[in-house]
């Protein structure tokens, strides 16, 4: 095992009528500027329930962060603090809403010369805004760390950054509130969620049997639950096992003490930049792909993956590596989440742009041991277009 | 699943040479007083590793801290801090210290009548000292929750407390350090480790198959790990293992959304306080007793656990059942562990005794649905007689 520090402070409160306890968690003269997204929240309840539950404060509202939210958007949230000297944010929705969140709460506190630098150059977030969590959507696990991906439109780049001053303080977790989702965003998240996992799970053997076991418990639970959760969003059980799993794949825990890879993430969000294609739709594309390319590399997790998540014991190693590559790449397309990029009307030329990107950017050798230089960034798009 | 709430802010710094960060925890002005046991940190070099990590604080030493730490000797360290004016404690050690550390940080506070009633009426904490865990035996996971046991010597009384105030600040885990440790109290550990997951899983379905997933990881990996660090407590990897199982057994996450049980420590505090059994020694005695008894209530999950943690899968569900049980007492007979009463001389009229306390202090029914009644403390102790 590696040495690791391993740190979250986030206080979770999950389940049914987590609402009420709203009031317990932010101090009653806090100005509070209540963050959302497109309106779904109007449409399920929660807008609502949160108004209500926090009756007696002062809250402003700031709605209309997108998917992939834009640092452009952010900016204009963080004048608006400023201007309203607001004390508390809180994040109500999905993924996107609490990175949004994340990034105003230290672009709102930033003494640096522009707050772009955060994400484009790392700059330190030395402080940022308290905020709270209130989640309807499982995917991203950005409710229970201290991470954010944010991208600018005029630029056309995604970039992520992390603090130990950016977790939330709570988060409150919704079933029932993500039972109305659309399939398509289900789909999605359970894509999401799988995929944090095979970043931090499927590198290499590291004498971290507890890890392994515990990544391996959250791609298991999310086979398991995937069918009933996609067919039925409302089915409560199986909405808040993969809640629950999408909050636990990217917190920190099994990432702890083992190496990792993210390569899949930093191509996929170029595909998104570019084309607007769904964060979980570039995942499905992309994870086969880099499992294809590596597939010597990453063999001995790819045969313990196999057999422990998908119980593939028979054939020669060769076999075995390749039907646990084939078997990820039809979950993802039971969800029917495509996954070439030709399904997906990408010209052939975005390979070249995106691996001149990594290597402008100097990603020379990124994901675990560096195996992923801006050949095998060309060889993983390639072979996804068959 | 249950609603819950999950909070767990202790900071984990794990692994070779972590003691360099101790200075990065504790602010220089504090007057820190180490707390640890019957001298084991002076055999492993941890005391002048700690000693030399704190160069330039102000230290204060309370030493003699017992295996089932004594209220009467953590009310004399709450005497020195009040004389001495410290801030911040340091517990250094296995569980004992933890915990003893844990309600010393409480009592030295405490504004009530009688720190004791702490402990005997569960009177709530209002504030704490602040503290820090350096652990050198993996074991009970006191350092990575809030909960601490305490034992009164002149009333043989052995009790449990947990306060949101009563979390470590950090924890620096030192499976190096563990590698020193007499193999009786590996064995212990183990045993302790596995009981929690046990406490925590064994009890009835409940929807949630993540968290039964998380329990069986650290169960799976207790059985894997066990014979290599039984062996040579020296083997790095093989402890590493064991400490963040250990660690990860009692922190509140398998427990998050699920009944729990908890009758069987309950049941093994007696038979520590009135005859000095180990607290591991305890729960391989009495985990065995209450399956038995219990069987047919803890079915659905005796045959789970047998299944996916002992590969049990032929024979009638009373056959399996048994063979789960058997597996179990045979695992920790496998670490020298024994399993039976009359094996550690325990006169029968225990039995009686025990009940009667449990009469007394109105724990008629106590564990998963309340189903360990008097009746039921009699039969398991019997039980395990043969």
């Amino acid at each position: 095992m590696e040495n690791f520090e391993f740190y979250n402070p986030v206080k979770i409160l999950f389940g049914k009528d987590q609402l009420k306890q709203l009031p317990g968690q932010i101090d009653k003269d806090q100005k509070v500027l209540l963050i959302y997204g497109g309106g779904s929240i109007f449409k399920n309840g929660v807008y609502n329930q949160v108004k209500s539950a926090l009756d007696g404060y002062q809250v402003l509202e700031f709605g209309g962060i997108e998917p992939n939210p834009h640092y452009e958007t952010a900016m204009r949230a963080v004048e608006l603090i400023k201007a309203e000297k607001v004390d508390f944010l809180l994040a109500v929705g999905g993924g996107s809403v609490i990175d949004a969140t994340k990034f105003i709460a230290a672009a709102a506190l930033y003494e640096g010369e522009d707050p772009w630098h955060i994400l484009s150059r790392r700059k330190e977030v030395k402080a940022a805004l308290p905020f709270g969590v209130v989640l309807t959507l499982p995917a991203t696990g950005s409710e229970m760390n201290n991470g954010a991906v944010v991208s600018r439109v005029e630029t056309q780049e995604k970039f992520a950054f992390s603090s130990p001053n950016t977790f939330p303080q709570f988060s409150v977790l919704l079933p029932d509130a993500a039972g109305t989702l659309p399939k398509r965003q289900v789909a999605n998240g359970i894509v999401d969620a799988f995929a944090h996992v095979l970043e931090q799970y499927l590198t290499y053997p590291a004498n971290a049997p507890l890890q392994d076991r515990f990544a391996e418990s959250i791609l298991q639970t999310l086979v398991e639950v995937a069918p009933a959760v996609y067919a039925n969003p409302a089915d409560y059980n199986a909405m808040s096992t993969l809640m629950w799993c999408a909050t636990m794949a990217l917190n920190g825990l099994i990432g702890s003490g083992v190496p990792d890879d993210w390569a899949t993430h930093l191509i996929g969000h170029e595909l998104t930049v570019l084309h607007g294609l769904d964060h979980g739709q570039t995942l499905a594309v992309v994870f086969p792909g880099i499992f294809r390319v590596l597939k010597e590399e990453k063999k001995a997790k790819l045969l313990q993956y196999g057999a422990r998540v998908w119980g593939i014991r028979e054939g020669s190693e060769e076999e075995r590596a390749e039907a646990a590559i084939n078997r990820t790449e039809e979950f993802f397309r039971s969800l029917d989440v495509k996954t070439k990029l030709s399904e997906y009307y990408i010209p052939e030329e975005t390979i070249e742009v995106i691996a001149q990107r990594f290597e402008s950017r100097r990603w020379t050798a990124i994901g675990d041991r560096g195996l992923v230089t801006p050949d095998v960034v060309r060889k993983v798009l390639a072979i996804q277009y068959k």
